[in-house]
């Protein structure tokens, strides 16, 4: 198979960019990652032949649909093959996959991956109604069933179940929070402490403000070629794409055998390290898809960090910290980098990358070297997860 | 290079289906193509391991994104991988393009490739704006540039380089609605007369009722697999893709070198044909994005089959009929067949292959051994160009 590895990584702070469009938002995730790439060696990279832009809401919130043409236009790349991928919040990741699919089948060399979103200049309502497209717009969202509304009733039902109180689920945000300060492009750089999440204001009963990940503008941007393809001057420490894989399942819930357990997330994390010919225990950090904190203990165990029902004990006891087992959002994760939407999964990738290079600094995990990045879609109703490893 | 193969292929009608949802119109063209592929041979297909949906505004005119994981439940596809692609009308295009590079990739067996949009549930304006959200927002749509508008403008300026009157592109109407007439599929079953297209109602001076693509509803779906994975017992006539190949250019036109030549097109398809190690001459058909009378000549022009200036007389001294030098838009085009949104460019490939089996009936071209297919994206914005072909 195929050696596919990523030579350039750019990104943009996460916030609310009212100053800046769209487009130029994701001219700077590329121009970063095509600088980064050039870094890598003497020899200038070649000119990338592809774009694939990972976005949920253009069309709604900016009135914009045909990315793949306008960024490559505005980035210089008039002439290259470009594309929109969606799958939700999952947008990211499953563009990270359709650019290593690419590359993987050799028809194309240089593949540009690029995550852009802009929430902010919508107000509230505008923006509910465009995430409500996301799940079963005959069966959930016609109801009035918002995607919060949706992860309120999971987290319900799961303390019920497990006998969890709400404050059970505050080491998700206190370790997003404490691991977010010391990274430079994260939205909310401010760690809390469990009073300030058990003082938080109710969103929908369980659910309050730290359970849930700020929406946000951002764009991040990944270059990726073979190995085979490397300039022989080609310096820095490589990392490559060891395993890749995607699963989708049912939009609405109650289609659901368990809606406890997110089979998606399992299946393509199993999937991308049998690829990677590595098990559970050789996974340096986990970058999961806490939109919601329920989200992140259920993520822990469909992987399998955690038995079913337990997955809030690793944030509770500090496994999930950068100095614990399985350290997870260690850049401060979607709950305090921000939520900048289709460009969620490619920050994952991102950060990744980082990592595994030992450039993470405060936040380093140390000996990383298999980084298991996983970007969901509603419910994990597309689950897509990638193992980033450093290249032997 | 690994060989793709299309094993099924499946339809719906192209038209209004205010009676069936988008989910339902998509699961039929997709059990249809399931069926065809088992009709192949004595033993049972395998199962699709992925799902790559072309859809341009299910997000704007049915509430619904995530179509990717949404299809795969209501197809009884669980757990397999999903996701949408959009690059605006060559939305199809697009999709068999990545289900093309995944199966090519060795990392997918068998891919489902399916093209779906429902229009008609919407009124014009809501249409209109949805449309308007694949030219280029802040330079083009805000200023009330519809793309009607913009592909009217282009025939002005076309007609006034190449001393063409309106009645010059007739052709391409007549032709299209006279190959429709014996497909069951397509929306106007009705040949037309010059005389009818010279009396037509204006839309956007100069270009008449005749001169563009009714919007319409459809889904079209493709099975891909590798050749080296065919059951031995597979006795069908097989088609392959022996060609694929995407490029893109501006979404505004005053940003274009010349607006009166398609870059995308001719960059496009002169790389598929490179690849399927054809010259023009070899090519039997061509089915053209004729969503605008004047980018089909534009399309003929870009990839050679008529100098620039001279596409429109194809048109006129019949080479692009059914007995004509090359046959366009065989089985009605967009024009007659009708324009389901991302669902169009499967429409493309799905005809061709029918032409190719040697299954047209009365619309049969002759010995057909290699199809062209090329999906638009806005005036060429993006070009998507696919050779398709009976293997050898």
């Amino acid at each position: 198979m195929t050696e596919v590895v990523i030579t350039g990584i750019g990104q943009t702070e996460v916030g609310e960019h009212w100053d800046i469009s769209l487009r130029n938002l994701a001219l700077r995730a590329i121009q970063a990652a095509l600088n980064d790439a050039s870094k890598g060696g003497a020899t200038p990279p070649p000119r990338p032949q592809a774009l694939f832009v990972g976005n949920m809401f253009a069309p709604n919130l900016s009135n914009q649909a045909h990315l793949g043409a306008l960024i490559t236009d505005y980035a210089g790349l008039d002439g290259i093959e470009a594309v929109t991928v969606e799958a939700a919040g999952a947008s990211g990741g499953a563009a990270l996959r359709q650019g290593y699919l690419a590359v993987a089948s050799g028809m194309v060399d240089v593949a540009l991956v690029l995550g852009v979103e802009k929430f902010t200049d919508k107000v509230g309502s505008e923006v509910e109604e465009a995430v409500s497209t996301t799940s079963d717009s005959d069966f959930e969202a016609v109801q009035g069933m918002t995607t919060t509304a949706q992860a309120a009733l999971l987290m319900k039902r799961y303390m019920h179940e497990n006998n969890v109180s709400v404050n059970g689920f505050a080491g998700f945000a206190l370790t997003a929070h404490a691991n977010a300060v010391a990274n430079k492009n994260a939205m909310f750089r401010k760690a809390i402490k469990t009073e300030t999440y058990a003082k938080a204001e109710m969103v929908s009963d369980p659910l309050n403000m730290f359970d849930m990940a700020p929406n946000a503008d951002g764009a991040a941007a990944l270059v990726l070629t073979r190995r085979d393809l490397l300039p022989s001057d080609f310096q820095r420490r490589l990392v490559k794409i060891a395993g890749s894989a995607s699963s989708a399942d049912t939009l609405a819930l109650h289609d659901r055998k368990d809606m406890l357990f997110f089979d998606t997330a399992q299946i393509s994390a199993d999937k991308a390290m049998r690829q990677a010919g590595i098990v559970l225990d050789q996974i340096s950090f986990f970058e999961y898809h806490d939109a919601f904190s329920i989200y992140a203990a259920l993520s822990v165990e469909a992987v399998g960090f955690a038995i079913k029902g337990q997955g809030w004990k690793l944030a509770e006891d500090g496994s999930i910290g950068l100095k614990g087992k399985i350290p997870c959002a260690t850049m401060g994760g979607m709950k305090a980098r921000g939520f900048p939407g289709g460009a969620a999964g490619v920050y994952q990738a991102v950060e990744a990358v980082i990592q595994l290079r030992g450039q993470a600094e405060a936040n380093q995990i140390p000996n990383a070297k298999y980084g298991l990045i996983q970007s969901l879609g509603g419910p994990a109703s597309t689950a897509i997860s990638h193992i980033l490893s450093i290249l032997d």
